[in-house]
């Protein structure tokens, strides 16, 4: 209810902040016999490491994880999956001019009123980004479920600071390879000089990462309030940074007529319900909340990092008018590294869905 | 579990098929002491009401509704409020046809893989857009609830058919006043034309639903997960028609740089923490997923309707190719009649997390 | 949250008053394709029905139910079941006394304190054990649920005033044939005379009831905190008029050594895994919070009726010394009509498990 | 969903295995504001600690606890307080020859049915008692927030290996300081006797837990099926070993009548509402599921620890016969350490009700 928990089947609870010892999270209702090591975790992790890639922060943390429970001889038990990360390289007194006042754009001030005053003011305590490397840890293990069914996520940076890679030149798949996580060979180049732009005048960009998870299986979500796409877009908004989300087309789509933006089904060669296909993709993969059996696609808006290197106009905790230089060492976007997160979030919520609809193979 | 719950403490569950007996809900979790009526639901369910607007379909229903229990003496007790409305006009002969085919665009599929060829043909069953008068419903009572704080939600179509209305002219409290609910006085005349050239074509449209909610206090939402956002995209994500939903700028948040979408904290007339402004609303009331105190401002893309007077291909059951043409009496789009249906999810998103902030005025 | 849902992939939501409009409930999570009537459930509400046996009230309800949402064509649909038994024999003016008393034994006091002194005092409002009738309701579905894997309830009463059915003449088997839900032919002309004598002092009777579930698989319920045995205590002390819960040998178990206590397992004729059988059933079913393939074996204390024919001491509303003699007609005993009602939540817990745990049959 | 999880509003979640690297939890939902340390919960965790005690195991464990998150400057912050507890002195040696036969009274046979046949069968795994300890730690902060308003939790053991202290003698405000935890001076002298010789015997004793929480406030516990007596018997059966509970009077309570089991409401000196006394405590402090003001009392019947020193009769993974001696170093009976762990989901359960109904005095 306080919100460190998402799912229901595979139910994931994070814990940390950016300055405490450190961050990890439980991972309840994995089913037993998935083969499962540290290593497979770290893979993950590594991708959204901190002090790598164009836009990175200064702060060097190995994020490197432990496993403590619910893994015995390689694989899982059945019983709760936990994992921690320590945290290492703190600068904590980067942080020691934001106890009395609020940073625009920042969640201090939302938590300094839920809180009535009480807030771990060091790097955002828990709404420091750095939450997001337990969600890495659990969609990693989600992943993991999900191939065990054959489905896969890919996804990408589809538009960074402004500059869109056109659709015609999208290739998500060798996404991982590149520097952004961009979704072509070309965009990289473009998007250094934006950076390079951004970086002297002290500010920070925003950009659109694409998902798409390929081989879900027809018939996952649930009707009503749990829809598919209602949980996907939970699961993505509750990344700090997106401000939007989109399935399918999504906005384009109210753009266009019911004949144009309605997919036609189409009979397989065998003419068998099995392999029935579709003539498009408008719907994303999802129609009426319930998986198609198409690839699912997702579109997240990510704002640019609140965190800017020019002093900013605020209040401070007794309301007054202050001036704020944020200090500490931050992103210049949370592009590339939210990749990896929103990844993970897709993830976790397509693996619950599946074992909610209880169709797993190794549990038939 | 199964998807016909919404909301932690304030917890509406719904049932109930298009052409079943009837439909209703139960909202668990309402604080006693609330002034209550069977009028003040119905007040909202008539402006969902079938048969009424320039987009309608011909289906009549009252909509009546009938309070079932937790109202004593014209005041809520804390007990389960059960409200229920039977239907009237159905013609399910309308739908016979539609047994043997998936309508692309619609449920249908989906529906037929989740519960293995199990289903409800009828006018779309469960997955019928009738569903949301329930939400409606129990809308009310959430309304009524942030009533008592202050609290209220407007919303609006700002566009239709591709035509919007411009930032500078939206009026969002006068919406329900307007045709289509618009956000302007200009803009039903301008829809009037592209809904007449769709009615010709036997075509549909889509468009964009704007909801804000004022007098919110700061504090709401819970971190990481269940950010306010998260639960709000949820919600109305969970609409049918729902492809896109924005948090304040949205999608265009992510074009800007951190200096641009940053809101600077001012400081009020007493420089008290009681008083402090903010310069701009780019983030649309919602920090790191708390409230800020801000409106909260959001954006929903509704797909045109998937029902289209128009032969189209698909499969029938057995997986072979079918064309076919949907009969019933079908709106033209999901707006106006969507706009009390994403102003009711609001309202319950925005009443449970009052509640679980502890915060009620009466509670305390 | 607020207590009116049962259940986890399952679930179970009910509402109504004594004295209001009726009441009900919406049973979500029912896989599709399951074989469901009106008939089905109103034969368990029989069992329940007021004005029948040797303790009954003589309020006459129907108790007629019907089904409005969920089931099409004689099987459900995996959407929302939704019932509705509407009150029909209110004689609320029995109650206009109570709105200022608090009757002894009752939920009265604790409804004035949780909800502010807001309460439907009328018979009890949703505190009657009349709100059971939608526990019966949606127990009858589950049992439908648990008798695809033909598991089955039985349940009878064990002990009435203090006169108990020597465990070697129990046979539960046939107890739904007998007066009181009997669990030996004998005990029901030993117990006349016990109501008997109770009845003209204006007094009541308490007792026991066993309820036993057969071919329960092995591997249901969740480690730790949601076990089975503590899924089914929940269930059963969720019954008003409940006050103790014991699993198998329960509080005899306290007074035994390990020797004489641990269940020795034994090999099957064919000393394979799958025909392995246990020497005793001390554990009633249960080990390590995991059913174990045994019969489940649960017993429940049932207090005598709160609601006597003689006058006592109380206060009022504000707090000043009071008599109450409580009018309305009362049970003499919850037994035997709280036997279904236990019954009916032993299934929605084991149904429930079993859903969780994806064993279904016809789910493979 | 997978059983890890305690509570609605105050949520623990736990972790680990007997054998593994450690165990812990993760409490999220507490205020913000409430002063912990780790001292605070390593003094609960001592009263349970391993190695101490008349029926002690020789395992010795230091049960050191460390936070990981949740609290800054000594408080609270609101968000997930996690804390992790390494596992030190084990011999899983001792467990080898447990992987291929099924303990009687253990949990083996029931989670190797639950997961196809894999578990970690060191020590028990994930279905040890040593998972208590993280209930204690997460007891402790629930102890904190229970204290906040005054209330406090006490429990002992009122009986053992059949020996009971007479209901007369009972004092449970001193157990902390005594052998066993017993509820009189006298009674461990007693219980010596008996212990020494079921140890002489190689066999395990079995007893009865007394729980009474003092100052909780009337109000609390939710209808129908979420009643605090539910909640309570769930929390309390969750634990290991218990088999049995009652609520007040329990089992003696169905065999008194009416007149007799009814607590009669009498007025206070100044006869205000808030003054409201009762005459007796049969319920036990709850009625119709809600807290009356008075104690809350509950006992729990605790089986006999199943592993013993005797060669028992089992079958082995193949479901052939096998015989089975326990190894391992084992307590003698879960009294006096199971003290603790049921005084620990007491507090959970009523903290978590406390919070549920919005009552904190600090929360106002």
């Amino acid at each position: 209810m306080a919100g460190s928990t998402f799912g229901k089947i595979l139910r994931l609870t994070t814990f940390g902040e950016s300055h405490g010892p450190g961050l990890g999270g439980v991972l309840d209702g994995c089913p037993a016999g998935l083969e499962l090591s540290e290593a497979d975790i770290q893979a993950e992790l590594d991708l959204r490491k901190p002090g790598q890639g164009p836009t990175a922060t200064k702060r060097k943390e190995a994020d490197a994880v432990r496993l403590l429970s619910g893994v015995f001889e390689g694989r899982t038990t059945g019983t709760p999956i936990a994992f921690y990360i320590a945290n290492e390289d703190q600068r904590s007194r980067d942080y020691g001019n934001l106890a009395e006042v609020f940073r625009p754009g920042h969640a201090d001030w939302g938590y300094f009123q839920k809180y009535k005053g009480i807030r771990d003011y060091r790097g955002g305590g828990r709404s420091s980004g750095r939450e997001t490397a337990a969600r890495v840890a659990g969609g990693a293990i989600a992943k993991k479920i999900l191939a065990r069914r054959g489905a896969r996520i890919c996804a990408a940076c589809v538009e960074l600071g402004g500059i869109a890679v056109p659709e015609a030149e999208q290739d998500l798949e060798g996404a991982l390879l590149r520097p952004y996580f961009a979704a072509s060979d070309a965009a990289p180049a473009l998007w250094d000089a934006a950076v390079a732009e951004a970086r002297k005048a002290g500010d920070t960009l925003g950009g659109i990462v694409q998902i798409v998870a390929r081989n879900i299986p027809a018939g996952l979500g649930e009707p009503v309030f749990d829809k598919l796409d209602a949980v996907l877009a939970h699961a993505l908004m509750s990344v700090g940074a997106v401000k939007g989300v989109e399935v399918g087309d999504g906005f384009a789509a109210a753009r266009r007529t019911g004949w144009q933006n309605n997919d036609p089904l189409l009979p397989g060669p065998d003419e068998s319900i099995r392999s029935v296909r579709f003539a498009s993709n408008h719907a994303g993969g999802i129609l009426g909340g319930i998986s198609s059996g198409q690839d699912i696609v997702l579109r997240a808006a990510v704002k640019p990092i609140a965190s800017i290197a020019l002093e900013q106009q605020t209040v401070n905790a007794q309301g007054r008018a202050a001036t704020v230089l944020v200090g500490g060492r931050h992103d210049l976007a949370a592009i590339p590294r939210i990749v990896p997160v929103l990844s993970a979030m897709t993830a976790l919520a397509l693996a619950d869905a599946l074992l909610l609809q209880g169709r797993m193979a190794w549990d038939a």
